[in-house]
């Protein structure tokens, strides 16, 4: 490790994926060294309840209130809410859970007083006890939508849980995008970092929403950023990320993913991580202009995500 | 029983007692000689949920989902969602269930769609195969407040649940009363009506709204109504009617309330069913000018229910 106790990092994230290294760094990194980011572009309004599902991924993570079995949601997390929805015929596709209706209706109800959704999470990840700033990427309001190749497109949570994931993408917009602001946190703490971490997450739904807010890339753009890849042996470990890359014809690799990265955002990013099993793709990934590392990327345990943090923070400051 | 087969009769209900009294007339009558109407003084807005108690306790208690153990709610309730609220610091005064949170979904966003409470109440009865009618008193919004002799007023389930009936009550009133209108099917149900029965209710925050809305006294005038006393041996079998009554000082027995009756509403009401408990007071009672009857009005069993039902049905075909 190098002497990074006084350096600032930012790490940007989307659900799940993102969410355990962001964990991990905050294993290793005191509170005031790191700011998460997560992506907004999931959040929706459902039953009148506004969800924005990587930010709860991101602080219940933190809080070890996730449910570690089930992969996502809360930890002892009950189903008698939607049970009873069902019997009243309301809709039940978007699985609430009992003790997570509570976390929609403190968020309803301090956005509807007028509260910003960066004050709610504050407010949230103060009641969970997470010492580390958790950020929404903006407190305006981006939907992310999945074009079809049938033609249509469909809102986020309709494509990702409705549907499961099945129709075949052609494309992702981001309403709202042009006229919405990085929240204040997210520029600060660009603003101070000395590296940016740009976490295992889907490329077109999580980290793009976030790298597509005017004026954030170029505030990156004098930074090292440092990504790990989403994209492991050909699979996404979560999600539907290779599903996605098949449908727009990349090929599903971790090298396609650092293609991709160079195609859409340049020479943003500075470091491409790897995954042991990808080790051959390395000096392809290099050729693309990226610093790169090979490490186990795949986090199963609290160790695991510790270790990763380790070498991407070691990394960083190589650049 | 009398030949009651196509005579039409309306309750008047409030929460637990009076539903009680609305299961047995509905055990009884067909769906087609039945409607039952709640009191929607209660109502009230938490959390952004729009609440109707009395109107979930009587859906409730005729689809037979009622929590009989525990005297209110729903059977098979959970409490995830409060003991998760509460971690949050949310507002966990008003014991909202699981279960219970899918009914306020519904008809918050029904509501919220445009959708009148009539409308909304009877979505929700069809859901619990509810075959007899329930109406609200009224579609528009009428909030019992109750006046204290420390000063002040509270609304009324800040007064009911929050602060559990202990301040002392000087008065009530019911904001939006006078631009209030009786709901269509109340208004069409008491003109089909033979007769009215008031189910045992609190005289002043369940009976009192629905007879203070515009013109219902008047159209009530012309039919035996039938009011079963909510007094029995002294004591409200539920809630803090007597409680109320003393703080008002009126003597709480069933002669105090058949008094209040005559002294609020004049000849309104007909008919007045005393409990045996309550025999030595007939006499006193009809010199009121009460027609009586005196039977067992404590309803443990759905067979007291019924019975009761049967007892009061005959009695309004006798007046």
């Amino acid at each position: 490790m190098t002497d990074a106790s006084q350096s600032q990092f930012v790490a940007l994230s989307g659900g799940v994926g993102g969410a355990k290294l962001a964990l991990g760094l905050a294993e290793v990194l005191a509170p005031e060294q790191l700011t998460i980011v997560a992506n907004t572009g999931d959040d929706f309004e459902h039953l009148g309840f506004c969800i924005s599902p990587d930010l709860d991924t991101v602080l219940y993570t933190l809080a070890g209130w996730n449910n570690t079995a089930q992969g996502w949601g809360q930890e002892g997390e009950s189903w008698q809410f939607l049970d009873a929805l069902g019997r009243l015929s309301g809709e039940t596709w978007f699985s609430l859970g009992d003790r997570d209706l509570a976390t929609h209706v403190v968020r309803t109800n301090l956005l509807k007083q007028g509260h910003s959704l960066s004050e709610v999470i504050a407010y949230l990840a103060e009641k969970m006890n997470i010492r580390h700033s958790v950020v929404p990427m903006t407190d305006d309001r981006v939907s992310t939508r999945v074009n079809l190749q049938s033609g249509g497109s469909l809102s986020f949570q309709h494509y990702f849980v409705r549907d499961r994931c099945e129709p075949v993408v052609s494309g992702f917009e981001f309403e709202g995008i042009d006229t919405a602001q990085p929240s204040a946190g997210f520029i600060a703490a660009v603003d101070r970092a000395d590296a940016v971490i740009v976490c295992p997450s889907n490329p077109f739904v999580s980290v793009a929403p976030v790298l597509s807010l005017p004026g954030i890339q170029d505030q990156l753009a004098d930074r090292p950023v440092v990504v790990v890849s989403n994209i492991v042996g050909g699979q996404a470990l979560k999600g539907p990320a290779a599903k996605m890359m098949d449908e727009l014809g990349m090929p599903t690799t971790a090298l396609g993913v650092a293609r991709h990265y160079r195609e859409r955002y340049g020479e943003l990013f500075d470091g491409f991580v790897l995954d042991r099993q990808d080790a051959a793709m390395e000096a392809e990934v290099q050729a693309l202009g990226y610093s790169t590392i090979v490490t186990n990327t795949v986090m199963l345990t609290l160790q695991d995500k510790t270790e990763l943090a380790r070498q991407v923070l070691d990394f960083t400051a190589r650049l």
